[in-house]
């Protein structure tokens, strides 16, 4: 269903769903207009009306969405009900953040344990999670029945990490080493440089 | 400059340079055609050309670009070596990460110090650099000549302390506290939401 959907309006959606989350459940919302929802968010009305008919759920004229069905719809769309285990390799600074890191259970995704080359962290535990050794990902990723991953190594071990990943039957890799990952098309690869993004901020002022 | 270039296009100028920075300078990559690039990146070859037209730097047919011109091009239309200064603010798990991260540096984006609510953080230091309290945020700002900031705070502090940077002379923002922070015109801001883009990527499975 989300392949039909261009990625830009795909990004807002989880912005949506957690604005629309943090709303009160005293009967001031039972009802939200896109208008309102578009100030809050700093969207344009349009842009959010064309966004949300690809959830199914109707807005009424002047009345708004019902706000506890557009974000079923929203949950429903994203597939957030169908629960989801990821993993993480490379427990340092950043992995270990990650690992402590509660906002993942938000849209059903649970990180079960991370993988790290330090023999000193295997055995260990980050946010409660287990760290298991490198030459155990295959068959953790499949105890597990774990189909995404976050790779927080360094640069030059991210292309082979991503390779053993896919070779574990990962599909789906958020990738935070600051190079870009390449992968087949049947695997879905999202890179996040943080000190990209600071440059393309920077190069805006 | 950049205002006028696509915010897709300027979104894969730090990898373009990334890519460019890792070959080896033995001689085999004094030209680098649009075509190699756009192989090793998983881009289309117009898509690498229009993008690389922006920087000025011109190819030449069935040569490539020079290399070390182009790299030169990309850093002079990223500002680069417009050395910036970035403050961030909540040294928590995620922001302590970002404190011991060496990557701004390959941006010219020096992370001067952090602030932090927590009196037993306060006078610490993190990755070498100190964490202030959150009193001394318009200070630290004007001192350090800060124009960037990180927010890394908890979710429901992210907007207030989008403004207390504001009202510092801040003017970008790299918000990666899960939820959306608004701002006037003047002032860039780009929201990482780390568990958003995870779930991104589940729907698409």
């Amino acid at each position: 269903m989300s392949k039909d959907i261009p990625e830009f309006s795909l990004q807002r959606m989880p912005v949506y769903l957690n604005y629309l989350r943090t709303l009160p459940d005293d009967g001031t919302y039972n009802y939200i207009s896109s208008g309102a929802i578009a100030q809050a968010l700093g969207l344009g009305e349009v842009l959010v009306r064309k966004d949300l008919a690809y959830t199914g759920c109707a807005g009424r004229p002047k009345v708004g969405y019902p706000r506890v069905e557009l974000i079923a719809a929203i949950e429903k769309f994203l597939r957030i009900n169908d629960n989801k285990c990821a993993v993480l390799v490379g427990a340092g600074g950043l992995g270990s953040a990650l690992m402590c890191y509660g906002g993942f259970k938000n849209y059903g995704i649970e990180l079960a344990c991370a993988f790290d080359n330090d023999p000193k962290k295997a055995g260990t535990q980050i946010g409660g999670k287990p760290v298991l050794p490198m030459d155990e990902l295959r068959e953790g990723c499949k105890e597990y029945g774990a189909v995404m991953a976050i790779i927080a190594v360094p640069a030059p071990a991210a292309q082979q990490t991503a390779e053993l990943l896919i070779g574990a039957g990962i599909k789906a890799i958020l990738n935070f080493a600051p190079v870009q990952i390449t992968a087949s098309d049947d695997v879905k690869v999202i890179n996040i440089d943080v000190a990209a993004n600071l440059a393309i901020l920077a190069s805006m002022l």
